[in-house]
């Protein structure tokens, strides 16, 4: 999270003079969200985030993403959408990275959310998946399930340096989420798939932004809640659970979508397939980030370690949960 | 340049309350500056820079720092001083580092000045130069004159791995430069000492921030504006001198101080020291950055190439510029 692609102010002035926005007042480069570059620039007319897309991101997803952004902010959800230019364009090119000129939202992400943060940030997704029903575009889930088994292989038995006996663990626990796992009968649309406090702009106990859609896919609506459910109802250490943030994000979300008993049933194998997908993707980055880089490298067992909240019996024969 | 120390929203909301400044409305981490945390803050009332101060700034000196952007700010200088809490105090602790709350100035920092702006940001320091008269504290600066010869003997023959017979041409020119450089009867005050164009604040060629005054000392005068002509006035490489520029910055200048016959017989020693202070400097960290940080190591020999355009005489008895 740092500004890899550098914009000079004469850059970003003939870049801004595409728009009806104003003129350049300030820019400050921002360590938000994914890998890409981010600015926060102001005009004499307005507040924008300009971000220059960098690896991570595919150029080929952006049209889904701005899509999706549009078609929320159309339906009155606290979304930050491109701003297209003169021409109508909302996808540019700068510094010789896909760039997108976004609409500033106010509000700051709370570390530790409250269980009436979680009511609204869980209502709030709720109305996103009611505002997604007639979204007409499809992105299969680059981190979906179909994904974890092929990760798992990549990671390999270097997962044992992470914790000794976490390949064999984590080889047993995909075994028994992929036989469990939902088939066709629950509900799809398109859902955020990441969203954690950190995606989630508020003031007080008010949400004013849902941000960073860059892994906005297509994939069971009730499995975004179980992501969010994860990343939202633990502390740090995915040890503590606070079940008083889990049932408001439930009773948050129910304002759109109450859950059907099956998807009730359901709930925890989605859960517990939220808590490998981001055990596999931070094992990987850890496994594949120098100890010594200027990144925080995020520990892959917080979220290893809550798969005994959401499944205890399955968590009881896991050696590395013991 | 990144964010080092994480301050959380509800952190930053405590700090908050401490001062008469609004609610939080947001927060941005930003990179800028030198090493510190810094992050961009809107409240209800108002915009600021929280900065949160790493090793690099000794917290015995911010109250240094703190009384001189206070000073130049009471005399309308565009500079941005700490706000007080409502208890008066400026130097405050946050996430266990010292901090401040800093006045928000708009302006971008220009790549490629013009000789408008590079008169315009002259002008701007002479004032600043003028209002300093009065200014009642000293700091040595800590990368005067006198810290060269000993950062080039800590840099030793390692300067050969930058480009080879380099060690042997510093000291050949550090002996010169020290030996014709001016005694105490020139005008000394409070100077920038670090007035690149990334610390200058501009709306088109006004200037609206003189910005990073972590270096200020006291020291000769001239040589602030000396840093500030090799900083300003060479192309990235330090080959091509942009001689329009340089001239610019010397007029701008003379808005508040002509420089004197002596001055002007003495700016290119002061000029090919505050190459070899820059040249010393970054050759320290070059030398001391694993090439495979997640910093960009700026190049030493951009500044040792300008040596040539203050004192050609001296640059054609180096072999590595030859």
């Amino acid at each position: 999270m740092a500004v890899y692609t550098q914009v000079s102010a004469e850059a970003l002035s003939a870049f801004l003079d595409r728009f009806d926005v104003g003129e350049l007042v300030s820019a400050k480069g921002i360590a938000e969200g994914v890998e890409n570059s981010n600015y926060l620039v102001d005009t004499t007319k307005s507040r924008f985030i300009l971000t220059l897309y960098e690896k991570r991101v595919a150029a080929g997803d952006l049209p889904y993403f701005m899509a999706l952004l549009d078609h929320l902010a159309g339906k009155g959800l606290p979304v930050p959408p491109a701003v297209p230019d003169r021409a109508g364009t909302l996808i540019h090119e700068l510094e010789g990275r896909p760039a997108c000129l976004i609409q500033f939202l106010s509000g700051v992400s709370v570390s530790h959310p409250t269980p009436a943060q979680a009511h609204a940030a869980a209502e709030a997704m709720g109305r996103m998946h009611a505002a997604a029903a007639d979204f007409p575009l499809d992105r299969p889930n680059s981190m979906g399930f179909d994904t974890w088994l092929p990760l798992f292989e990549r990671c390999g038995h270097s997962l044992d340096e992470i914790q000794p006996g976490l390949y064999d663990d984590i080889g047993f626990a995909l075994d028994d989420v992929r036989s469990a796992w939902p088939g066709d009968y629950l509900d799809r649309c398109a859902i955020h798939a990441d969203l954690f406090p950190d995606n989630v702009l508020m003031l007080g106990n008010r949400v004013t932004g849902l941000i960073d859609f860059y892994f906005a896919c297509t994939d069971i609506r009730v499995y975004d809640l179980a992501v969010m459910h994860a990343a939202w109802s633990f502390d740090a250490s995915g040890r503590a659970h606070d079940k008083a943030v889990g049932d408001a994000l439930i009773q948050g979300y129910a304002q759109s979508f109450p859950l059907s008993d099956l998807e009730r049933a359901e709930f925890p194998v989605l859960a517990t397939g939220a808590c490998i997908r981001f055990t596999l993707s931070r094992a990987w980055d850890w496994l594949n980030t120098p100890a010594d880089a200027l990144v925080t490298r995020k520990d892959p067992l917080a979220f290893w370690r809550r798969v005994k909240t959401y499944d205890n019996a399955l968590g009881s024969r896991l050696r590395t949960l013991a």
